[in-house]
């Protein structure tokens, strides 16, 4: 029998976090908040929820195609953040999708858009469904049918370019898939966002996704070689080509086009050979700001490191990475083709200048025994996800926000949003929070700063407590002049926020290029503008 | 007085070839194509040109910021391509520009807009003017009056970042101003296009103009931060931001629009602390397949050399970097930060791999002394602009044309275009001619090849003449799966293969977003979509 995925958390049905872990994590957070015990609300079972009957009925052509089977009805109702996952405990699937279509293949994606777009149903393409800014939840202010253009079957690696290092890949990649359809190539798209193993490359380019790299290939942005969608006016393909001159690029109206342009098929994306050289350390700082000095300057010397992640020592100590007492740098270079010692030198000579510190001993040894606070970090980042299903049911609020800001900005940036979110934490719930921050990208002109925030809830009200809180750190993050996103997407969530930041002439001109494209806008309604 | 601008040719009036330079040019033509003697065309006087009346009145408002200027509209009627320079000697301004405005400010920005949206008159940005595309010359078949908005008065570096290495820079500003303005900082755009000395931000940004490195950084594209637009529906501004997620970037919209959308006011630019460590060299192959194997493992090796232009034999011999036997690699590093040897030597251990040989002992001198075969090739390269208005006189056709494409089409793609272009040489004038090709920069997944084409053309029919070859050259390179331009931009010259070449569906949407902003078409109509 094949795993099951679960609708109301990560990962597969048969995958939990272990009783060693949630004791971890209870003990944690019954010292934060002085919890004595805790009511655990049951994890909800597709038996006990009924969901309203489907509006439209399979066309007897597309019987093969598509399902209004329960458990996928379930699993396509919401993605995977805070506020979905608080829906799902408390068996709230009151506006769920009406057909979930499972094309095999591209005449079938075809062929179940056609029949939308005539029945004139909202389509919204469904890559992991990973989705933490509700980006493929059903509207709920449109009376249409809801069919889930899932895409899971179209996940082959179609040809490999070994002389151009370059792959056509189906939109319905997962990630592990992906690699290990390249691997025998010795080829690695090498774009790991925290849901690697969760979301596809559709997904990912559609939402501009964010992967391995700290710097230079922060985004999905840069892989694309050229992309392959279907519209409801028929298939857009762009030219494969390394680079172009001729006028806008047709391939970055599509990436971050989060469904509403269209489904996207196939793409052919860029390559690189797996590393082999490496070096990696972390080292230690006194608070955010000298870590922040410290990878400014690295940025701006263009070292390009892989990996150049600074926590705060809150996110350093919530996962193990350190005592809470400093900041740490998580630091790690990497090549197919030479040493990365003497770049590695030069950052840590940068790094000493700015009042970092380092164990000279542990240089190189850290990412290869995945020990130390690399290695903490990255087990710690991988676990995440499932520590909302654990959390939730326990009252706890676990929410997380990213943006990206100019250097010139970055403490005003930095502490307002801090204090906005300490502030609004103990006016929502009455008492103290933590609110850590780290950087997940680096650029010369700015990093990519990342916030978390952890909360006692209440029972009942957590869905309104955490939006609260979440309002009151985009309103600061809006107003010190950061992006409401910078590899979440923007979805349904950040909306509000989206309409301030994109220049209005720009959101007119997207309207009619959707207009173009899909005359009747089935295609993920109220996602990125209105219809 | 100022100096002006040649209306017939490239640069200042007071700047032409050297007696010396005309012989050698003359002598490597008459040896080529064994001419006797010249017959030289007198070069055009702006007298003995008259031109079509202004259609269009200038509204008393706008006296201070238009002009009908007789000298103005002549020098705004053609680029600087082959096609531009013949119609000048040959004395055929038969569709000038009626008005020129000189804005002094973004306000007249506006109100020229506002004037040419209210009295239907096309509006055609015009930055440098160093098109080689007709990429702003007055539309043929277009009743309109036709208002050329020039920004040179625009050419300020606003405002400076020195901790986000970046600075707000008026459309309107030159190369050299742009760089001198920037200088005090220590920061540089290092955005160095053959054009740079007459050629202005707007113009690069609008044109996806390609500059000074050969990775990484190819297009102006990478350098933009955010963009400041007027357009007839208002002024659309973006976030100014390191890195965004949020929907599809509204810059990337703006980036290759070539005046069809409206006009570049200002833009924040992405800067850099100007080198102190560099490496330079050159490298011999013995044919250009050899260096392309060569460079592309550099690409692949993700060594991310500043310079790395290959020439094959014959563009080594036309421009003194070469006898004609061998093809030349020109191979540079540089850094603000750190030296370069390594990156240096690793690749050359790549070049040694292919079968190329260098001089070690000449090793770091070249670029210092300005000397070898990368210092000639960078003296001709920057001449290069001057040659065309001493050819054309004597009737030698000499024009070139430019792509990109993927590793494993390279070899059919090179050799197909270099025979067809040959191939029409032969037939149009009736002997060889000489073809050449360089790389002028390079991917990991492939290279942007440009090709010069020499020819012994004939008085009077040249224009003919160099279409019919330029056409066989285009068809060639869009069937072999090139784009119609890495960084020269689409025109009114590409028009028809672009049509060929962007998806039919994204030329629907960006009619739209055209629509959306410019509801009357006045912005540049004809270049890129139909009105």
């Amino acid at each position: 029998m094949t795993r099951r995925l679960k609708f109301w958390g990560w990962g597969y049905e048969d995958t939990v976090l272990s009783a060693q872990e949630i004791a971890t994590l209870e003990g944690f957070y019954a010292k934060q908040f002085g919890i004595g015990s805790y009511q655990v609300d049951a994890t909800p079972r597709a038996e006990e929820i009924s969901l309203r009957a489907p509006r439209i009925a399979i066309p007897s052509a597309l019987s093969q195609v598509c399902t209004t089977d329960h458990h996928e009805r379930l699993l396509h109702s919401y993605g995977k953040s805070f506020f979905d996952t608080v829906r799902a405990f408390a068996r709230d699937f009151s506006n769920p999708p009406d057909v979930i279509a499972l094309p095999r293949n591209e005449q079938e994606v075809v062929d179940v858009v056609d029949w939308a777009h005539r029945a004139n149903a909202v389509v919204i393409p469904f890559g992991g469904g990973s989705s933490v800014v509700a980006g493929t939840e059903p509207p709920k202010n449109d009376a249409r049918s809801v069919v889930m253009l899932n895409l899971r079957h179209l996940d082959k690696v179609l040809e490999i370019d070994t002389a151009s290092h370059s792959a056509r890949i189906q939109g319905g990649t997962f990630g592990p898939s992906l690699e290990n359809q390249l691997k025998p190539s010795g080829l690695t798209l090498r774009h790991f966002p925290q849901s690697f193993e969760f979301s596809a490359l559709g997904g990912w380019i559609a939402t501009r996704g964010g992967g391995h790299y700290c710097t230079l290939y922060t985004h999905i942005d840069e892989f694309v070689q050229s992309i392959r969608t279907v519209t409801p006016k028929g298939i857009c393909e762009s030219r494969r080509l390394p680079g172009s001159g001729a006028g806008p690029s047709p391939d970055r109206l599509m990436i971050g086009s989060e469904g509403i342009l269209g489904v996207i098929t196939e793409a052919w994306m860029r390559l690189r050979k797996r590393p082999t050289f490496r070096a990696a350390t972390s080292v230690r700082f006194k608070d955010i700001y000298a870590a922040a000095d410290a990878v400014r300057a690295i940025a701006q010397a263009h070292l390009y490191p892989a990996n150049c992640r600074v926590l705060d020592a809150g996110e350093a100590w919530v996962n193990g990475a350190g005592d809470g007492s400093h900041a740490v740098l998580v630091l790690g270079f990497e090549s197919a083709d030479h040493p990365m010692e003497s770049s590695m030198a030069r950052a840590l000579e940068i790094c000493g200048d700015h009042g970092g510190s380092f164990d000279k001993a542990a240089l190189g040894k850290e990412d290869a025994h995945r020990g130390g606070a690399s290695g903490q970090w990255r087990d710690s980042f991988l676990r995440m996800p499932y520590n909302r299903e654990a959390l939730v049911p326990r009252g706890i609020i676990v929410e997380t926000f990213e943006s990206a800001i100019t250097w010139d900005k970055f403490r005003n940036f930095h502490d307002s949003i801090m204090n906005a979110t300490k502030r609004a934490i103990r006016e929502v719930t009455g008492r103290d929070g933590i609110v850590t921050c780290r950087f997940t990208h680096i650029y010369p002109d700015g990093p990519a700063p990342y916030f978390s925030f952890h909360a006692l809830g209440k029972k009942g009200q957590m869905l309104e407590q955490c939006w609260q809180i979440k309002i009151a750190a985009s309103e600061a993050l809006m107003k010190a002049g950061g992006t409401i996103t910078h590899h979440h997407a923007v979805g349904r969530d950040h909306r509000r926020w989206y309409d301030q930041q994109r220049p209005e002439l720009f959101a007119q001109a997207l309207r009619a290029a959707k207009k173009a494209l899909d005359p009747n806008g089935i295609f993920n309604p109220g996602v990125l503008i209105d219809p």
